[in-house]
């Protein structure tokens, strides 16, 4: 029987009970977000007694399917004052379905102020006190102490200094399968792991059986049809493989919706120099590797390893959201320069794009000059520091624009907003605007349909098809997102009705169910309602759904604003 | 008739009409407040170009009237995100108000990015680059280049250093009758100021008439027999004049309501060495004066000149807040470290309550330790030299909680909570909690019938009767604030119906109006009205009317906690 772990990190006790029926039918985020809008109080402190943190595997977690390894992580965020959910990829998620763990629920604050080690195996739940040597140490030290001492095969989460020093853009850390870093990265969850006294999680799943599925030949059959979906799109089977994410950049450059010196251009001269083709030549002739799965199962294997010129790992889980961030958005035209920044996030448990949006804010606000890559390094190093410039740049990029008294901000419920500019691609202006977690590309990537023509063509500079669009990519993404896949398999489903449809046979075979799409939607609706309301008891508005004010110019090359009125924002989700 | 005056900052060029009919009857915060709520985007960013900020007197500035040389001022604002009000004494609203002048409105954001000095005089409004000397410098130096310029007696707002930088906490700063500081102080209104371009506004009456009464005999008699209620009147006749505000910190520390180490306790060993009784005899003994007007016209005479051991002036005004906020929030024990920082408080142009709980809440962080007077006037001198760390500090209680990652941050809207412990005086909790302006003492003051016994009497530690309390004092407050009176004038008319009625006789003599105390009380609520509205559309809800949750742990001496309901909360201006 699934098993619901609740951890009291003020006792140092846990509570090792089944699942409650109400969220027996649920997993990964949905799991989540419904977990938070239940049990924690709207208006508390996300760093306070009244938080919770909660981690869920998906659905298809754990069984064979492929890209089905993500961890969901839930609380209030530090960072929006909102409910928010993180995933990412490692193999801590697959070690806990294993387990048979439905959810691992950390609640109160530790008694003595120190860090404790939380181990979870088939016998029950542990503590220790976390290691002197990692407290304060980078992320790729720590996990090593923490192999070394709890086996090399554990899934580790856990938090880097930005965390331990509660910075409101500190992530939450995975391992990956060989020790390299994965992020549940955006507001701030790992600030709250930190105010909860904890340093690492450790999941053991030696001894544990295999995920047990109730209709076997149905979802070997399915897992299949699935994977060959996968494999056959040219984004998930080529793209994606053969560039990483990355690809994106002279996409989106080409398309003029590249965020350019904080925002104010949508295309610039140098983006080839970072693109994905120019990285995937430079990592083949120092020798890195192109291709790279963040999880056991994954076959879009868009990560990879960034090597220096001597062929040394320096990075990985290398996207093109922080690539944009430092490469166009800060001007930094070296590749290099930003993997060592990339490597510096994952050592301190700090989000990718929150804190190379800040850097760029910093350049407006002159802290530092526009495309400086030594001056950039250095700031962001001051975070692990624990500078106070460090501390500001730690809490995002809204922090940075406060203290420095600017306007161009760019920020929705004050997280920062990502790699495609609203006025170029209206359909993700429309999801930054809405969704309940913060300006966030992943909660409806309408820059699918918008750019990379995937489930239809919206043209990206109009207006007509955006509310839409953006509404039913939310409310498909939170029902994917509880499957454990990666949102990557989109893509793929978007375009491939099969995929999508073994998608929703792969899960009924595996808990002998009778869903059909109909229920994803429903699925999908009904989280974004809990999270929607959670977030107005939390006393967000319509008010809080608005683009910040500077979106009003026009973006070069196309010259479009960001032209939305308040009643189409509105609409967005309403239903 | 009177003038409506709009100065685009964008184009230096003033618009000088007739007051718009639906402001000819009102003034001072009543003006401000209907004036914002109407002309400024609620969801626009503080620092941009929707944001206005206004400047009004109020109904009997300018008359003979004792105490009524308030001015207000008006924008949303950078540190709450809702509509402000901060008023001040200062000469500036007497001269504006002999120049016939109902409102200054500034809008607009400069072009190039300089300060304006904007001159304001009988023959129109003309603007001149600010001086370079002034810029970037201490208040005190900038005043007298500013006079020395455009004439001893003219009226100056100005800001100074921590204005130009735009942070979160800048105040603006009006010249007194003698060269010194005055502040309206709450909210960052500084930093729209200097986001406009506007170094500072000169006044000068000259050639100005007298301001017309409509009815010279009743006024004469009704001010005759308001001045009379003020000094004789305890507070307003004895303590005040005798004490200064500072009368406040052994009476709270005795009501163990004076919030200690960052709202530990409310009361500690040490308060007489910082009282009133110890700073008037401390004053007496340097040859420094114990009594002094903020305005022309002032009876309660409750500001001071502090001096140093050689007799030196250091500063004025010098409140009990402020007072409360460095020597036992923050435990500094010497009143001379007190009067030096907040002379450089007045000199960098800052709010001494939300910088002052600032510090506090910074030796909480471990930034400085506990009480150090040198460490904390280091800290604040950061302010002026734009280190992060200043800057940190002059964003105010809220901007060091978020850094540091604590999560005992006394705010509420992101404004920090005053001189009063809400445990411990509970009905000016709850207005901290729901006053539009965040966390404001002032914005009915219940301190007075909850401790010193002013209006009746309701007990402090006690829920029954507060919320009327609160509601009442909120509504009047709101209505004396549109009179240009100083507020302490409710200490005697909440006790001596005959100066509350000669007040209302004033202003009818003054307009040949025939307005009842019903009015008056309509007035009140008409204000606050707008006020929550315009936050209501700028994405406040009553979620944001909460104290933090520290507040439920028992304050000593009384151990008494924070136990309002949310209904009881909210029922306080349902009106």
């Amino acid at each position: 029987m699934a098993k619901f772990i609740r951890i009291d990190m003020g006792t140092r006790t846990a509570e090792i009970g089944a699942c409650p029926e109400k969220y027996a039918g649920l997993a990964g985020r949905g799991l989540t977000s419904m977990f938070i809008a239940d049990e924690v109080k709207p208006t508390c402190h996300p760093l306070g007694k009244y938080n919770k943190l909660v981690f869920a595997p998906g659905f298809l977690t754990g069984t064979s399917a492929v890209n089905s390894g993500r961890i969901s992580c839930g609380a209030k965020s530090p960072l929006t004052g909102g409910i928010k959910e993180s995933n990412s990829g490692g193999s801590f998620s697959q070690k806990m379905a294993r387990l048979d763990i439905k959810a691992l629920v950390f609640e109160g604050l530790p008694a003595d102020g120190k860090y404790a080690v939380v181990k979870v195996d088939k016998d029950g739940v542990t503590f220790d006190e976390a290691p002197a040597e990692i407290v304060g140490a980078g992320n790729y030290d720590a996990i090593k102490v923490l192999q070394d001492k709890y086996g090399p095969k554990v899934g580790v989460a856990l938090i880097g200094p930005a965390g331990e020093m509660k910075l409101s853009a500190a992530n939450i850390s995975f391992a990956d399968p060989e020790g390299n870093i994965r992020s549940a990265g955006r507001g701030g969850l790992g600030a709250v792991m930190g105010s909860k006294g904890i340093k690492a999680v450790i999941i053991d799943d030696a001894g544990a059986s295999a995920v047990p599925i109730a209709r076997p030949e149905e979802f070997k059959s399915a897992a299949k049809r699935f994977a060959n979906a996968l494999t056959t799109h040219p984004v998930t089977g080529q793209g994606l493989p053969k560039y990483g994410t990355n690809v994106l950049v002279n996409i989106l450059n080409e398309a003029g919706g590249l965020p350019t010196e904080n925002f104010r251009r949508g295309r610039n001269e140098w983006a080839n120099n970072i693109g994905g083709e120019t990285m995937a030549a430079t990592i083949e002739e120092r020798g890195g590797k192109t291709t790279h799965g963040c999880h056991a199962g994954c076959v879009i294997r868009c990560s990879q390893h960034y090597v220096d010129k001597q062929g040394k790992y320096i990075t990985s889980g290398f996207e093109y959201e922080t690539i944009w961030a430092l490469g166009a958005d800060a001007a930094i035209d070296d590749l290099d320069a930003i993997a060592y920044a990339d490597r510096e996030y994952d050592e301190v448990g700090i989000d990718s794009i929150e804190t190379s949006v800040a850097v760029a804010v910093a350049m407006d606000a002159g802290v530092i000059p526009w495309g400086d890559a030594k001056a950039a390094l250095d700031l962001i190093r001051q975070i692990r520091q624990g500078t106070p410039l460090g501390r500001i740049l730690g809490c995002g990029a809204a922090a940075v624009g406060q203290m420095y008294g600017l306007t161009r901000v760019p920020v929705v419920k004050n997280q920062a907003i990502p790699a495609y500019d609203p006025r170029a691609v209206k359909g993700v202006g429309l999801t930054y605007a809405t969704t309940p977690m913060g300006a966030d590309h992943t909660a409806g990537y309408a820059v699918a349909t918008n750019i990379l023509r995937v489930g239809g063509f919206v043209d990206p500079l109009g207006k007509e098809g955006q509310v839409e669009l953006s509404r039913n990519l939310q409310i498909a993404t939170a029902a994917v997102d509880s499957t454990g896949m990666c949102l990557f398999i989109a893509f793929a489903i978007l375009d491939i009705p099969d995929g999508f449809n073994a998608l929703v046979d792969m899960i009924n075979a595996r808990y002998d169910l009778s869903l059909t799409g109909d229920d994803v939607t429903a699925l999908g609706k009904t989280i974004l309602k809990a999270e929607l309301d959670f977030n107005r008891r939390a006393g967000f508005t319509s008010a809080h759904d608005r683009l910040p004010e500077f979106f009003e110019e026009p973006c070069p090359p196309h010259n479009t604003v960001w032209d939305f009125t308040d009643e189409e924002i509105d609409s967005v989700l309403a239903f």
